[in-house]
């Protein structure tokens, strides 16, 4: 059988995922081939991992000043909870003031540590100057600085504290703190635009569609909106993973398809287990088969992602264009090499880039619970698959009663799996934001596998879609290089265009109004 | 002074008001004048004191079928609280079913009884064959039926059992509702259009806004979603309430405007408030002069809300033009009565037109805290003043930090005045909702005095202000009688017309997205 754990099942990450496992069933709809595959606990760790500990190849200097803002815990209730602090990072020095209507760009924070983000978004502070905008970055609640109690610890301690980490309330979060900080400034006329990056980018195009009266744009990059219920297929984003690597070498592909048979044969022998901890240069023993499996799967996942076509440190330092890298390791072998050392031959690129590595830890994270978690458990519910054909992963059918009993278990929580399309929508996005929605960019890159849940048509003359064949995981939003490719320079030109519009038709009508 | 209670102050009644008053030191700003007029306990409530006893006059027999959802208490939070039961009313008799996409007509109810309401929003039971639709009526959280907690007595305990009654909870429990509705009933395709007068109004307005994806259009009546922060001079309601006499007749007017003082010298009379107790045959000895004034002023504001050209028992039983009877009896009164005996005579009219009423009871509601007052004290703060000149009620300016404190001290709850128009706009509506919202219609007629709070021109096309100047308080929304006047049937067909646009234009698209 394949990985029934919840990373696969789910989530394996919207920008860092990662999902705790404590699968202890299989669910019975696996392909039998793989029913002795036994499952793992855990699924690494990505965001805690790695993304705080990287910056990005060339350090950019963004200068922020660091504030906090006290928010409700709960905005839809008048219970007497502690407030708790809302960092954020803002910029002024570009602005020209309320006077000239000076914009404000809003960067949406999603699940992590907002400096990264600041870090990794570039396009933002790269285009703020021309703007004359103010930048500002809130954090995402319960999430770096972001605690609510005081601390991590408490805030993450069980369901009940842990209750108040949902969308809405980090929408709110947003629409608060900027209404605030608008008349603080006396700047009620200045535009905010939004951006938002994976799960930012969800939050910046929800918060268009929640909040117009407080932002008159978002740009919403890589923004998996569609990745609930039956709107998309589950296959969706494991199918676009393997095409990206399919599209590099039809025998990459095959060879990590057939690779997992292998691994399950390896792992069953006697000192199978001895023998993958010494393939895979391990440090310590591999206990289970399942944790080196999920460890190959994030892999192979997250260089979908980052497929960028040039070198960078998103999640992991990395070559441009990675997945052609990996494959040109994996075919490269000379002839009789084994599927598994060809295996370890291409993930040394994503974990090992550097070479550095003398031994890989499976799960070298000592956090517990992770908020991710706790969202993909209660509202961000979305079905992962994998097909027996198109997929290079295990074939795997999403079950949600075993999908709600682990969350049961990891968290005492129920899942909601449909309030997300009943507070935000989803089906039949076109009807409802062709006449409703306006002025959001939903930006994607066709190797991105969360391009597949995203908006890829226009759906208005102002709902517009931009889609890149070659760009992946919002690109767009990270800091221009020389290296830049032209469909990109092209594409971020064309977003500062449509901004430029959004505003000019805001100050216009401002003006309108003003002289009537 | 004037009236320096919550109910002056802040909210009149939405519908309904009724505020529970605690003050004990009157706002500097008052006019000196009134200075010595005693502060009022508490005002008359409204809708516990008559709206549940009162039948229409012609009574229509609508048939509903009366059933329960379990509803999350705080969709916004995974606090694991109880569920409770909400109230809703159906009828499917004249729906042609989800093959046909027959349309559901969604009332939001508001702040009360949802059989009341039921029973006096006849338009939507009118035309629902016509639209072979469906009819539902979902009452409100934390009123009739729809009790958290197990009753009423436990919801209504404390701040922290009454925190969960908002209006975006309210929201909430109608997308939930209706979207599991429509899933049982394969109906999925089915187009919601929304209906709602006064509070619920607002609430049809902010779900269309919030929730497009569920409903399609909203009939939003009387719906002053503008009586917020200063988007409007608080001054509007009362000045409104005032021009209904004044138009009717100056000598009204001013003598309404006089007997403010009148009252006062009366009262500070040896023996005054055993005299005023016999002017206005009260069932008990007057205990204070402002119990008096409440009870006047109630009868003033509601007068103006019901004053419906025909016949009507919205609130009380009433003649048609109401006001106009009133002024009649104060201005047709022989020479030598005095101000206060006119004024008996008019309100007599509000209070006693069936003519059963030995003698008046100023406050015989023995229900305490009442949920709008609560509603009006978090989130509903509107507020609320008496202009010098151009209002016939005593002189009052709006004194938040007063209004924050009577709300301590009732509820030990501190006021989010801001919080609505963050959450749901309203400063600067026209150029939010001419780019973003559709198939609005804000329905007003000019004599209600919650017009001056709501939407009086069109936004864009298909957000449309119908105005009647000689329309009361959603009298669009009442059932259909053979005293309508023309203006009245005009604007129902109007808005008919506009429903059925919506509906068309709806279905439209579905056949060319099911052809594509």
């Amino acid at each position: 059988m394949a990985f029934p754990n919840l990373s696969t099942i789910l989530m394996p990450h919207l920008l860092l995922i990662i999902i705790f496992i404590i699968s202890t069933a299989s669910p019975p709809s696996l392909a039998s081939r793989f029913s002795n595959f036994p499952l793992s606990k855990r699924a690494p760790r990505f965001l805690g991992k790695f993304s705080h500990q990287i910056k990005p190849l060339q350090q950019r200097e963004y200068r922020y000043e660091t504030r906090y803002f006290y928010q409700r815990l709960d905005h839809f209730s008048f219970s007497e909870l502690p407030s708790f602090p809302q960092r954020y990072l803002i910029n002024t020095e570009h602005w020209v003031g309320p006077d000239r209507l000076g914009p404000i760009f809003l960067y949406c924070g999603n699940e992590g540590d907002i400096e990264w983000f600041a870090l990794n978004t570039g396009f933002v502070w790269d285009i703020s100057p021309r703007f004359g905008a103010m930048v500002v970055f809130p954090e995402h609640r319960y999430y770096g600085e972001s605690m609510p109690f005081g601390s991590r610890d408490v805030a993450y301690k069980n369901a009940t504290t842990l209750s108040y980490l949902t969308a809405e309330q980090a929408l709110a979060d947003f629409a608060v703190l900027i209404t605030d900080l608008k008349r603080n400034l006396s700047a009620e006329g200045c535009p905010v635009v939004l951006f938002g990056g994976s799960y930012g980018g969800m939050l910046a195009a929800w918060m268009r569609l929640k909040y117009p009266h407080i932002a008159i744009g978002a740009l919403a990059s890589s923004a998996p909106i569609l990745q609930f219920e039956d709107i998309v297929p589950p296959e969706t984003f494991y199918n676009i993973v393997s095409n990206d690597f399919k599209r590099e070498s039809t025998s990459c592909f095959n060879t990590v398809k057939e690779s997992w048979e292998a691994l399950v044969s390896e792992g069953q022998k006697e000192n199978g287990l001895v023998q993958l901890t010494k393939t895979f240069r391990l440090c310590r023993e591999l206990n289970r088969t399942e944790e080196l499996a999920d460890w190959l799967d994030s892999a192979y996942s997250y260089l979908a992602m980052v497929d960028y076509p040039y070198p960078s440190a998103f999640m992991m330092p990395l070559p441009g264009h990675p997945i052609r890298e990996v494959c040109k390791k994996i075919d490269g072998c000379p002839d009789g090499t084994s599927i598994l050392e060809r295996i370890f031959e291409g993930v040394s690129i994503y974990y090992n880039y550097s070479g550095n590595v003398d031994c890989f830890e499976l799960d070298d994270d000592p956090h517990g619970l992770d908020g991710w978690n706790w969202q993909a458990c209660t509202e961000m519910v979305m079905p992962m698959a994998s097909s027996k054909d198109a997929s290079m992963f295990p074939t795997y059918n999403f079950n949600y009663t075993s999908f709600k009993e682990e969350c049961w278990k990891e968290f005492r929580v129920v899942p909601r799996p449909r309030w997300i399309t009943t507070e935000f929508g989803g089906h039949d996005i076109k009807t409802v934001l062709e006449k409703f929605g306006s002025n959001i960019i939903f930006s994607n890159g066709l190797l991105d596998p969360w391009s597949g849940g995203s908006v890829l048509q226009n759906l208005s003359e102002t709902v517009v879609a931009l889609v890149t064949e070659e760009g992946a995981h919002h690109i767009d939003l990270r800091p221009s290089t020389p290296e830049d490719p032209d469909w990109l320079v092209e594409q971020r030109t064309t977003e500062i265009k449509l901004i430029e519009g959004w505003i000019n038709g805001y100050n216009q009508k401002k003006k309108t109004t003003f002289n009537m």
